[in-house]
């Protein structure tokens, strides 16, 4: 039961999704374009459990599918409730996304902070939640009393006002950091090419010093050694890959020419 | 010149506020309104340096400012360019928010890797910026060729077409949290109370044990210890404030009275 929704489930055209994640909780929502960007931004992370509260213009709703992006696996499974307390009635962990209340003892804590607690609670299996408020008018304290915690997003404090799938999309967006596994940085090629040895690099120095002696740009000898350590740094920092070091002495090659030729 | 705009500016009103970040370049924006819904997420995350580069339907622009939600820090900074070679001129570091690129040798951050990029380079003053593609289209490869490194935000594979505010708000949302420091995880309370002491809430444990020993809910002597410990962990776990110590000992006494009563 509780859960459930943290498995496989089948889809119309049989493939197999992985339907996880905490429920996104809208409570009396009024735009469905707000709606449908909501459930755009859940899908973009990851999400796909949306349960609305009583939304204003009923549901299904146009404006949301519209927006939505074609996020259908996320539209086609929300489900609307009458109450916050049954749209939550499943959920055993539950953060109230607002601005840090002042007249209440809650525990707040930042979107990232939340997120580790929410994969943390996944491992275990249980089923959890996060409420977003009205637009403009954000959640009751009645609905804020009901959960866990307070999930506050830190923000510029002169403007902080998010607009809802923006919310949406700060709670996805760190769901979906916390497990991923791209590399912070890396370079990308194309497959029929690959990473410059050090060998190949070294005759492409040479070529290019030899052809610099040439022409006479290296012709102070006592200048000569640092020079040529300032290519080899220049040259170095590129990350040239096998492909791009052959283009690179055509380019020698190439110039070479043409200036033979205008010294003809 | 260079990193003037990351210095303090007084605004119109005499606010001075703080003009930091990146610079984020939208190339040929079509929609006046995904313009104003990124000028908003810019400023929920303090970013203020917006350029355009030949925006379809011109500017200023009607659609912009009412979606901007009155960021106009931003939409009336904002400058507009004819070439992203212009709009880029006088930045030192550019990423290009594209997918993985498949046919270029570049280097790939996420967004979180990007902004720490970004606030290390900051640190030097050196003037940065974002580059963000039209609607559907994204960048041309011409657009990524300019940029250092393409930022690639991590999401589903299956649905990581994200929304043009969406995009700028992740790159913006990763910018502030890197140096907030509101703590992940705190109790909020109104300022007129303070967290219970040990004292007052083992005189809460006590008042609770008196009134259960004498309505016969701990009679039996061998349980009698396990549930004491049952209960401090219970209350201990919620944190109680001085305040919410006496509310509880108001129950107590409330509960005490009416079962007293119901004797009689």
């Amino acid at each position: 039961m509780a859960g459930s929704d943290s498995s496989q489930r089948r889809t119309d055209n049989g493939v197999v999704t992985h339907l996880g994640g905490p429920a996104i909780v809208l409570v009396e929502p009024q735009l469905g374009e707000n709606i449908g960007m909501a459930a755009r931004a859940m899908l973009n992370c990851g999400l796909t459990d949306l349960r609305l509260v009583k939304p204003r213009d009923g549901w299904p709703n146009k404006d949301a599918v519209a927006a939505s992006a074609d996020a259908s696996l996320v539209i086609e499974n929300t489900r609307v409730y009458q109450t916050t307390k049954d749209a939550v009635a499943d959920l055993e962990l539950l953060f109230a996304t607002t601005a840090r209340p002042r007249d209440m003892v809650k525990r707040v804590v930042t979107a990232r902070q939340a997120t580790v607690e929410l994969h943390d609670f996944a491992t275990r299996s249980g089923k959890a939640g996060v409420l977003f408020g009205r637009e403009a008018k954000g959640l009751l304290n009645d609905d804020v009393a009901l959960a866990d915690a307070v999930l506050s997003v830190p923000l510029n404090p002169g403007f902080s006002s998010l607009n809802l799938a923006q919310a949406v999309f700060a709670v996805g967006y760190e769901w979906y950091q916390y497990s991923d596994a791209t590399p912070a940085s890396e370079i990308s090629m194309p497959k029929h090419t690959r990473p410059g040895t050090k060998q190949e690099l070294i005759y492409l120095f040479e070529h290019l010093e030899e052809a610099l002696d040439d022409s006479g740009f290296l012709r102070v000898a006592d200048k000569r050694p640092t020079m040529v350590r300032s290519f080899r740094n220049m040259l170095g920092r590129a990350d040239l890959t096998e492909q791009e070091i052959r283009t690179f002495r055509g380019i020698i090659t190439s110039l070479v020419g043409k200036r033979k030729k205008r010294k003809c």
